[in-house]
C-alpha cells in the first residue's frame, strides 16, 4: 500500500481552468474565495497602477525602451501602459513585415498616431521578411525566422535611436503557457514569435507588462487606458502574420491572394453583423490544387480554408456556427472574385484537439 | 451588317440543361414537346428492351464479354442489362483494387453473388494498383495508371476465360461529357478512368449500354432489372476509388486512415437519416499537417475534408447544408477515433466552379 492510499488522498487530473470544463470556474471560485480567503478585488485600474510602478522601477530615471507595435490589441495596450509609465522615453516601432492584412499598415499607423499620443516610427521591411522566408515550409522555422528579423529590425532601430536598453512586448499568459514551461509542466505547443522565437543573445532586455494576463483582461485595461475601440475589438492577429496562414512556402503572390480573401471574409462578417460575435475569423491558403470547372473549361486551382471560432480566452475554442447562407455567400465571393481559388472549406474543428491557427 | 443581323437572329449562350438554371428544364420541355413535337414516352422498360437488342446485335450468337463490376450503381446496372441480353456469356469481374471502402469488396461480392444471379469472378489485385501509384501525385497520372492496371487485369482475366471479345462498362453520359468531346465542344474536365483512361491499343471492344443516360435514369432502370435497393441507393463512387480522395501520394497507411474516416462519416449520416438526402458524401485526406494540442502535448497531424453535396444529375451540385450538430459530431469522432487526424474541414463549394470530387 502506498503512502497516498494510507493517507486517504486520491487525485484526479483535469483542467478546471479551461472554459470547456463544466463548472470549472465554480471549482476555482470556491477554492480561492471559500478555502483560501481571497478577496477578488482585481480591477483594471489597480493592475495598471501596479504595472506602471513596476515598469518605472525597471527603467529607472533615464533608460529608454522601444516597443514592438503590431497594431493588435496586446502590443497596443502594452505600449499604452508603458507610455503612461515613462512617456516619450518609449519609442513604438511598427514594422510593415509584408505579412499584414491589405492596407493595414497605413490605416493602423494613422490610427495610432492620431488617436493615441504614442511616439511611433513606421518601418517598411517587407522584403527582409519575404527574403528570409524563401523556400521555408516548416511552421516552426517560419516563426523563428520571422522572430529573428523582427528583433534585427528592432535592434537596428534602437541603435539608430541611441541609448535604448529595453524592448516592450505584448506577450499574454496563453502565449507563455504554450511556448515555454514557466510555472508548471506544459509542453511546448508552438513557439509564439514574441516568446520562444527570440534569439538567445539579444542585446535588448524584455518588458512584458501583460505577461500574466488573458486577452479579455487586456481589453478591459485597454479601455481604461483610452485605446481606440477599433483596436480593442479587433480579432487577434498572430505575430508572424499571414505567414502562418499560408501553409507551405510564403510568396508575394500567395500573400496577395490571402489578403484578398481576408478582405472579403472581413466584409461579409461585418455586413452580417457577426464580426464581434466571433473571437477570430480568417482564411488559410492551402498548398493544394483541386479540379474545378469554369464555363466548359477545366480548372486546377487553390483551396482556401475559412477558420472562425468562438472563445472566452483563446485557450479553448469552438468552431463558430456561422449561418449557412453567410458561409455560402463567402464561398461564392471567394471563388468568383479571386482568380486562383476554386474551392473553399470551413474548419469544423475545436481547440483542443486542433488549435485556432493552423501553424 | 452581318448576315445574322439582317436575318434578325440573335444568340445568347447559356445552359438550359443544367439543373442550376432557373426554368431551364421548362425551356427544353417547350422546345421538345411544343416545337419539335416529341412525345416524351421514355420508359425504363423501353430503353432496356432497346439496349438488350443492341447488345445482342453487337455480340452475335457466340461472342463473350467481361464486365468491369465496381459494386456501384452504374456498373451493376450495366452488367444486369447485359446479363438479360446474353446471360452466362458475360462474366463479371470485380476487382479489389485496394482502393475500396473498408470491407466493401467482401460485402459487395456476397451481395452480387447471392442477390443477383450474375456470373462473377472476384480478383484481389490491391498490390498491383498500390505499386503503380508509388510516388505519383498528379491526379490525371493517378487516374491513367489506375485505368491501365484495370484494363491489364481485365484482359488477363479475359484471356484466362478464353475467347472474350468485349468489355462491358457502366459509363454514363456525364462521364462522357467531362472526358471527351463526343457530341459538342465540351473541354476535358477530368479523364474518367473508364473513358479517357483507356489505353489506345486495348484488345477488348467496349460495350457501354448506359453511355447516353444520367444517373437518375440508371437508378430507375436498375429497379426494373431487379438490382438490390442497397446497391441502387448507394452514393456514387469513383472508378479510381479512394486514390482520388487522397491528395498527393497514395500509400497503404493513408488508405487505411481514409477508410476509417469514410466508415465514421457513413455511420453518422445513416444515424442522422441524412444518407439518402445527399447525392454523395465522402472524406478527402489532405497532404498537409497542422498544429494541434492533445492533453498538454503538441500534435502535428493530418487534415480531413468532408465533402457532401446535393444534386439531381451530378452535372451541377450544391454543398449539402448538413445540420451543424451532425457536422460537430462527425468532426469530434474523426479526431478522437482516428490517430493521425487533428483537424476537419467541411467543403462549402458548389459545382461549378468546383467539382464534386477533389481530383
Amino acid at each position: 500500500m502506498s503512502l497516498q492510499s494510507l493517507m486517504m488522498l486520491f487525485g484526479v487530473q483535469f483542467h478546471p481552468e479551461v472554459a470547456h470544463t463544466p463548472l470549472g470556474a465554480q471549482v476555482l471560485r470556491n477554492f480561492l474565495f471559500s478555502v483560501c480567503g481571497c478577496r477578488g478585488d482585481w480591477s483594471p485600474a489597480a493592475v495598471i497602477q501596479e504595472q506602471i510602478a513596476r515598469v518605472r522601477d525597471q527603467l529607472g530615471d533615464n533608460a529608454r525602451a522601444v516597443s514592438g507595435l503590431s497594431g493588435g490589441v496586446d502590443s497596443t495596450v502594452a505600449s499604452a501602459l508603458v507610455h503612461c509609465a515613462v512617456g516619450e522615453r518609449q519609442t513604438c516601432i511598427f514594422v510593415d513585415n509584408g505579412l499584414l492584412r491589405e492596407g493595414e499598415f497605413e490605416s493602423t499607423l494613422a490610427l495610432l498616431q492620431q488617436g493615441m499620443k504614442l511616439n511611433i516610427v513606421g518601418v517598411r521591411a517587407g522584403w527582409l521578411f519575404l527574403n528570409a522566408l524563401k523556400g521555408v515550409t516548416e511552421p516552426e522555422e517560419k516563426r523563428k525566422r520571422i522572430g529573428k528579423i523582427f528583433i534585427d529590425v528592432f535592434e537596428q532601430e534602437a541603435k539608430r535611436l541611441g541609448d535604448v536598453a529595453y524592448l516592450v512586448q505584448g506577450t499574454l499568459y496563453p502565449d507563455v503557457i504554450e511556448s515555454v514551461s514557466v510555472r508548471g509542466p506544459s509542453a511546448i505547443i508552438k513557439s509564439h514569435h514574441n516568446v520562444g522565437g527570440l534569439p538567445k543573445k539579444m542585446t535588448l532586455r524584455l518588458i512584458e507588462p501583460l505577461r500574466e494576463l488573458f486577452k479579455d483582461e487586456v481589453r478591459v485595461m485597454g479601455r481604461e487606458l483610452g485605446v481606440p475601440e477599433e483596436i480593442l475589438t479587433r480579432h487577434p492577429f498572430p505575430g508572424p502574420g499571414l505567414a502562418v496562414r499560408i501553409i507551405g512556402e510564403v510568396t508575394e503572390e500567395r500573400i496577395r491572394l490571402l489578403q484578398a480573401a481576408d478582405r472579403i471574409l472581413d466584409e461579409e462578417l461585418r455586413l452580417a453583423e457577426l464580426y464581434h460575435s466571433v473571437w477570430q475569423a480568417f482564411p488559410v491558403l492551402l498548398p493544394i490544387s483541386t479540379v474545378g470547372v469554369m464555363g466548359d473549361e477545366r480548372t486546377y486551382e487553390r483551396v482556401v480554408a475559412i477558420r472562425a471560432v468562438t472563445s472566452v480566452d483563446g485557450m479553448t475554442a469552438d468552431w463558430a456556427r456561422l449561418p449557412q447562407d453567410v458561409l455560402a455567400r463567402i464561398s461564392a465571393r471567394l471563388v468568383s472574385e479571386i482568380r486562383g481559388i476554386n474551392r473553399v472549406v470551413y474548419d469544423i474543428s475545436s481547440k483542443p484537439p486542433s488549435t485556432i491557427e493552423w501553424e
